[in-house]
């Protein structure tokens, strides 16, 4: 395997086929979202496709487009489930771009004004808190429709 | 105008009309790409949409998945351009989220394994460096056809 191919054994490809478990928030025919369990702030969610994919660098024009559909639909319901002031919105690629987990991802971190992200502790957050999250997300996701 | 509003006189707003220069990369008929003047890396690259939307908040899906066919392209050419290791991709909704220009704009950055970031120092580069890097990221696009 040369070092951009695809591995299969990446953790959001177990996640995907129910081999881990996530915090889900949303989920259609070609996207997943979920807590991130370190998150930078309350609220941090990724967005992934389905199909396989490493990053921005070889996914598909239409995984991207699904992904971003997504992102604009949790983008907006973090405004108003944890009554952020702003979106963060990052997507790595290769480990020199910040990249950890090697299927494409983006990202959606809620903002408050005058508050800094936490930097990565690698500290998972505890997962009532994240269950928590999750739930409020869904629950501005239902109400924006 | 309420703070949410699309302010016609933001400066990506005036470089699209042509009101204020730039080191442009890349124009279709739905986007445009060009060199952030204060690059947090060698070739640090700005793609945003021709129609007007503040962020990702308030921006139409055709935009979005315009603005993101573009991020590719640029991503690509900027890994031989810059012979980067990694990309990375930010896009900021709102001043808490870490915008400051209010046009819709992914930065796209490239990376090399070891070096960090530039700080925003608000230092501009010089004229001639950001031609010479738009010029490589032209020629590389032109190679990737």
């Amino acid at each position: 395997m040369t070092a951009t191919e695809y591995d299969n054994d990446n953790i959001f490809a177990k996640i995907l086929r129910e081999e881990l478990p996530c915090h889900k928030v949303y989920e259609d025919d070609a996207t997943l979202a979920f807590m991130d369990i370190m998150p930078r702030a309350d609220g941090h969610t990724l967005v992934i496709p389905k199909n396989p994919s490493r990053n921005m660098l070889d996914a598909g024009q239409d995984d991207v487009n699904a992904v971003m559909a997504t992102v604009q639909k949790i983008a907006k319901a973090q405004m108003t489930a944890f009554e952020a002031d702003g979106i963060t919105i990052q997507q790595f690629n290769e480990p020199a771009g910040g990249q950890v987990v090697f299927h494409l991802h983006m990202h959606v971190i809620p903002r408050k004004d005058g508050i800094t992200m936490r930097p990565h502790t690698g500290n998972m957050a505890e997962n009532d808190i994240l269950a928590t999250h999750a739930q409020a997300l869904i629950n501005a996701l239902e109400k924006n429709g």
